[in-house]
């Protein structure tokens, strides 16, 4: 299934994505993907219902004008992994990491894939970063295998992380405090469940920059693919149902150009999308 | 006003702290300590109300056996500043910080005063910090003065910030893999209003290990102060209510004395207070 949720910031209601661009409202069936509903079998009651729906025709198109949200609510942690593409690694001068590099964004950085992203005020080098992202499903901790890694999954989205590269790297301690500036990680449009990506190891992703290719890759060169990142997370910190891990970027980014005009400015709109995930289109403004 | 909240985990009542440990159930004025109870003026309807109830002889003892969870429920963020005093930054052999430090933890370590705290599995160097902590009340976004950071405070509590030292420093990445494992944030036992703090910047906090006094300091001695804190957060992320901030640890962790017996053990006992706020007392567990 393609989960999506449409309707305003904190008022979104779940649909699921049909053949033909039609969606279902099924707000009926639970009020939210939240994690008691990814934990509890609600995905697989959802999935029953929804065939059955589908069958009698159910479904219409997307109302005009209706603002998509990200495909879940807030997550209870964003973890996000470092330096997971050896192109990106080597454009960014750092070594390939011999164990998967961890860092945190704050869960209110989650917007939708359609919203705009605020510059943050002093900000010169605010950068993108196309990643895979992976929603949690079921409770991870102390996991013995990357095969009970990807069946923790709930299921997959496109996710920017977002980077404001001086606040990262040039104003003292970790990296979080260029990762979390307001609408830092639009996500979505859909969060498309795990059965509908056997292997998450061969996906296309891009992103352009006001239609210029910046990143082309394909997940098949994560240095740590995704159940090896779940396994080697949870020996650190439990992961919950609903909680998201981006999983990297590959090369392409604006800190590796040198080029201070490739960083991003107002008004400068970025797609980017993953194969068969959907692609988002955000447009940069300056944080009023 | 001392808030603090009694209960099984997950379950916890909101109480009010009287005078002579007596206390006063107060869930039928809210059901919790919510974001949103933080920025609705909740805190003062509530002490309208309980100075009220407390002068009809209202209260009574904590029940035998009760849990004292954290003072308020999870946060939506924990925000840590690191290297804030300047004996701690000399012992790490660290330079005293140009502006602070900001790293990031899970929000779901965050456990009640008393609760046990789980040594991870493979653990050698699990060490303690007795932080000031302080809860946000009102948004702060780009706030243009430390006076502006003060009025954003609801309160204060005590937190141990407990770290794995080989996962912080040597397993690659950021600080945050050492940071975020379960139950790293014992917090309470109350939330001291911040009307009742005049000056957090006067307070003396320390922290023992069985017995032996191992931090010993006061928030005098911050290198960053409480208001600056969140004004200077506010410039790279929004602080919501309900956010937490762990404001940073004196000297006296066991990672600075180079002794690998001062590092955390299963049955270990750690004390720790701070002026005014009250003292935790958590018993070290391996992690089942």
């Amino acid at each position: 299934m393609k989960l999506l949720r449409i309707g305003e910031p904190g008022r979104e209601r779940p649909h699921v994505a049909l053949d033909g661009g039609l969606v279902l409202d099924v707000s009926d069936l639970t009020a939210d993907y939240t994690p008691q509903f990814l934990a509890g079998g609600g995905l697989d009651r959802l999935r029953a219902e929804v065939v059955r729906r589908a069958g009698t025709g159910a479904g219409a198109p997307v109302p005009e004008g209706a603002r998509v949200g990200a495909p879940i609510p807030r997550p209870g942690k964003i973890v996000c992994i470092g330096l997971n593409y050896a192109d990106h690694a080597a454009e960014t001068g750092a070594a390939i990491p011999a164990e998967p590099v961890v860092f945190m964004k704050a869960p209110d950085t989650f917007v939708g894939p359609r919203d705009e992203v605020r510059i943050p005020r002093g900000s010169a080098k605010t950068d993108y970063e196309v990643e895979l992202g992976v929603v949690i499903g079921s409770r991870a901790r102390y996991l013995e295998s990357a095969a009970a890694g990807l069946a923790a999954v709930a299921g997959y989205l496109v996710c920017n992380d977002v980077s404001e590269r001086e606040f990262q790297l040039e104003r003292g301690g970790t990296w979080d405090k260029g990762k979390s500036c307001e609408t830092f990680n639009p996500a979505g449009p859909y969060l498309v469940t795990a059965d509908e990506v056997p292997d998450p190891g061969g996906l296309d992703l891009w992103l352009d920059v006001n239609g210029q290719r910046r990143q082309s890759s394909n997940t098949k060169n994560l240095i740590f693919g995704v159940g090896e990142l779940i396994r080697y997370v949870s020996q650190f910190m439990v992961l919950e149902p609903g909680d998201l891990i981006n999983t990297g970027t590959p090369g392409g980014v604006a800190l590796a150009t040198g080029r201070p005009e490739d960083y991003l400015k107002p008004g400068d709109v970025v797609e980017l999308g993953i194969t068969g995930l959907g692609a988002q289109r955000v447009t940069f403004v300056a944080a009023p």
